[in-house]
């Protein structure tokens, strides 16, 4: 596994790869990897013969007072984990090497980063459009792979991808749990035992939303009524959102109806937790 | 010479330029060719081994009440236009082609694209911004070529470049004038016989200000005055700007110093005209 730590670097070896026919798979993470991430390098290598990862604290997508200081860089274990999972290249710049001037160009992605994490994270997809375009184009990828667990930067960054027809495939992920059913995330670290006790009803206000659903509920309502039940359960857990949206457009709705998304954040002790699942009711 | 229509038919055109090692310059424009863009094309020629000329007239650089619909769109000529310079592949797109869905993704560039053009024409940089960076996705050139006659639009790309890390060079060449120093422009055939024997005087005012400046004049205020005296000369001329920026940030300045764009817009007639030039005083 090779290291790079340059814009020239990741490109030579990248060309290199490519010069022998190699299909170019990227994986953009913030380190701190979990399993979550190891199922997208999986999934990565399985549809392509060269896996790069790129583990950087994209500092722009970041609000004032967010945790992006506090953020885990745990670099040796992350290396550790990509070589274990066969990956090629792991491509970790500093800030300074990804932003080498002051930026003003950037990436917006209208309707789809206004709602949801958008209303309590202002420029929060801004940061993360603009870090996933500079990171395609300095990698080059034939596909990048990125989780459902975010589901809304996943729509966000296809989009981006779409509209600026940037020649490469978005693939997206499944979201990998623990047993209890919390989603695998690096925040999850922020909690305390009490905390990660009761953080599993983030998901089982989900699987509630889906039985509803399941039963012929259609009303967004009458669903989040079921989900602030199961989440009211744990008086530590404070409700940021919990939304029906569409599931490309990330449009709010009040009727489910085609394939929607639906998601939840929460606050829990100093973490901020998300989750989403994805319900097409059969008509 | 091959014409391209579709995305895909342009994108295997240069994939296969590019199996046989061809170096891949993109020149893109409006149509309503003359020898200023022939003056690109032939720049991209020397540095280049297979030339690409998009023609389209992109809608969401023009605001409401601008020429979108009366811009010259004069395709039997430009092709020929496009032969005769040795073009490789003509790609000319329709509208639908190019936006496929609603926009949702742009490219803003701030800071740059809010002064000079960008304040009679907001909006403007945005669709020039977000029309380059996809048709950059979709030719994948080496290199893209630009007139410095629109120097705004020239900074606002190659920031955008810089700053996206998009792989590739943007190279700005001079402007062509006709014989009595107007500027080339698809937009002076608005002009009538009484406007077009004024419009030198744009021009004019930029001698002036050189003139100025290489006299020893840094005070911006002071040179605007010299233009302002040039362009009164014909009162068919509404100057709307008269500037002196930075030539790399766009930034107003008071006093000249170090590489700067001296530039200016009129309007004469129906047509809106603008000009530059960039001046580096010795100290």
């Amino acid at each position: 596994m090779q290291i790079a730590e340059t814009i020239e670097a990741v490109r030579s070896l990248v060309s290199q790869a490519r010069r022998q026919g190699r299909r170019v798979g990227l994986v953009p993470t913030m380190g701190a990897l979990h399993r979550g991430h190891v199922s997208l390098i999986e999934a990565a290598g399985a549809a392509c013969d060269f896996v790069v990862v790129s583990i950087f604290v994209n500092p722009t997508q970041f609000g004032p007072g967010e945790d992006f200081q506090a953020y885990p860089r745990p670099m040796d274990e992350d290396l550790r984990t990509c070589r274990e999972a066969g990956v090629d290249v792991v491509f970790a710049p500093s800030a300074k090497q990804m932003y080498r001037r002051p930026q003003k160009a950037w990436v917006d992605v209208e309707g789809l980063a206004e709602g949801l994490c958008g209303r309590s994270r202002p420029g929060h997809f801004r940061g993360v459009a603009t870090v996933c375009a500079k990171l395609f184009n300095i990698v080059g990828p034939d596909a990048a792979f990125f989780g459902q667990k975010d589901g809304q930067q996943a729509a966000v960054i296809r989009r981006m991808a779409e509209d600026l027809d940037m020649p490469l495939e978005i693939v997206v992920c499944p979201t990998v749990r623990e047993a209890d059913g919390l989603a695998m995330s690096s925040r999850n670290q922020y909690l305390t035992a009490r905390e990660r006790a009761v953080a599993p009803l983030v998901y089982k206000s989900l699987e509630a939303a889906r039985a509803a659903v399941d039963k012929g509920e259609r009303n967004v309502e009458a669903i989040q009524e079921q989900m602030r039940r199961v989440l009211g359960q744990s008086e530590l857990i404070q409700p940021e959102y919990l939304s029906v949206v569409d599931g490309r457009t990330m449009e709010e709705l009040k009727q489910v109806a085609g394939r929607v998304m639906i998601a939840v954040a929460v606050r829990l002790g100093t973490a901020r937790l998300i989750d989403n699942i994805v319900v097409e009711p059969a008509s």
